[in-house]
């Protein structure tokens, strides 16, 4: 899917610049502040739930199972943490809408503590992520960055994707495995990461080099833009490179989580991270 | 996103096993059997409707367009083929809901003819989906198959997503360049690739070879299950290899697009197709 199938659920223009003194205090959780919604993270799916039950940074406020996901849990040894709620599976269908696969599990969870820049470790991997607004791709992303052992992943607060519903079902279990890390100025992040001695290597269809052909070292920063619009301006100006994904066929873009998969794979691999 | 976050649009378990008086002659258009929808195809988006434009194989019936759109076809010398309708968004946007970013362009169309797996040329890669139901990564992947020059899709008639709407906006214009084989039974198929001198390679978590230490050859046939249910018993059983992608994350299996475009870059790199 591309994120230029859905259309972004807010159309502001840019942000608001970063002012100093209103920068929230650190930890804040990973969610929209346009969305301002105070409710609870909602988890469904096999993987998304039994991946939050066994995070015990995870809060769980409750637990809605039908008897046949509740005794699956039970043979997998897995605890609920919470007395759950037995329910039909039609009870779950109204409160998701007819098309979420659910299996059988719905929780209702507080949101994970987000960490701040400084937090993170000078090696291996990381990704960023410049406005990119489509729950499924975001949710794919953070499966892959999982798949890889990306230490976290960095968005804006703004024009992106609360970490709940339609994205932790696609994230499939790693929303509770990567550190997201949420600002509120993508360039001022992109300096920090910088001058923490991470390489940022933005990738662009008009990059200069292709990424296979970077030098790269760790600490690695991998930054997508969103499909169509690409990398702002001023996000491309803040990376140390640019880079392009060459392919020999007719089309020169993927879907950004393809893309996002490919430069980690490639990215691993020339680091050696892959073992 | 994942193939298990929606519902599969039908739930017939299998499929009726190969009659050979009933398969339907060649050149099928390449549709969901089980839909049976004789409508035109939709196509939507600028990509998508360039794309069907430009390809002389594609009927064009009706060309609805705003104004906008028709006045950026005009400065990019794009023949719409057939006398545009100019009509405001809304209209568009009445016929395929509110969240299709159409960006001002629907077409309607024939499909495309579907070749059979013995006009498929002996060289390069071919990709097979062993009933992928999902339109966005069907899309996706077959926006992935044109960047990376694949030959062709090889897809079950029945238990796949029809060539239109969402699968066409999420392939991006790779609807008009990657030929889409549909047969009624995919192990038949494969014996038939087989036969024809392709490697076939299943992908798999529990395949026995990581991707990348397999010794690929041409013509190569990358072969891909449904999350969640991975590749069926048989599929399994008559690939010449049925291999991994190992990755050094918590998560060991990614979206199934995903999935696919690491597998041809992987595959192509190792043909030497990447040039």
């Amino acid at each position: 899917m591309s994120d230029r199938d859905r259309k972004p659920p807010f159309r502001r223009s840019g942000g608001k610049p970063f002012e100093k003194g209103r920068k929230p205090p650190g930890r804040q959780p990973w969610r929209d502040s346009d969305g301002g919604s105070d409710g609870p993270v909602i988890l469904y799916g096999w993987h998304t739930v039994a991946a939050a039950l066994a995070n015990p940074e995870r809060q769980i406020r409750k637990l809605f199972l039908t008897e046949n996901a509740a005794r699956r849990l039970a043979d997998e040894n897995i605890d609920t943490r919470v007395p759950p709620e037995i329910v039909r599976p039609n009870t779950i269908d109204a409160r998701l809408g007819p098309d979420a696969v659910h299996q059988g599990l719905l929780a209702e969870a507080e949101p994970l503590p987000s960490p701040d820049i400084d937090a993170l470790a000078q090696e291996g991997i990381v990704l960023v992520l410049d406005q990119i607004t489509d729950p499924h791709n975001v949710g794919a992303i953070m499966r892959s960055a999982a798949a890889f052992a990306v230490k976290a992943i960095v968005t804006t607060a703004r024009h992106s994707p609360e970490a709940t519903g339609v994205l932790a079902k696609s994230a499939s279990g790693a929303l509770e495995l990567v550190p997201l890390v949420t600002v509120q100025n993508l360039a001022r992040a992109l300096n920090e990461l910088n001058d923490r001695g991470f390489m940022t290597v933005g990738l662009d269809s008009e990059g200069s080099e292709d990424l296979g052909a970077v030098a790269l070292q760790q600490p690695l920063a991998l930054v997508l833009g969103a499909e169509g619009k690409g990398l702002r301006q001023l996000t491309r100006e803040t990376c140390s490179v640019v880079a392009r994904l060459d392919m020999p066929g007719a089309i020169k873009s993927l879907n950004v989580s393809n893309a996002a998969v490919l430069a980690l794979y490639i990215g691993a691999s020339k680091l050696g991270l892959m073992k």
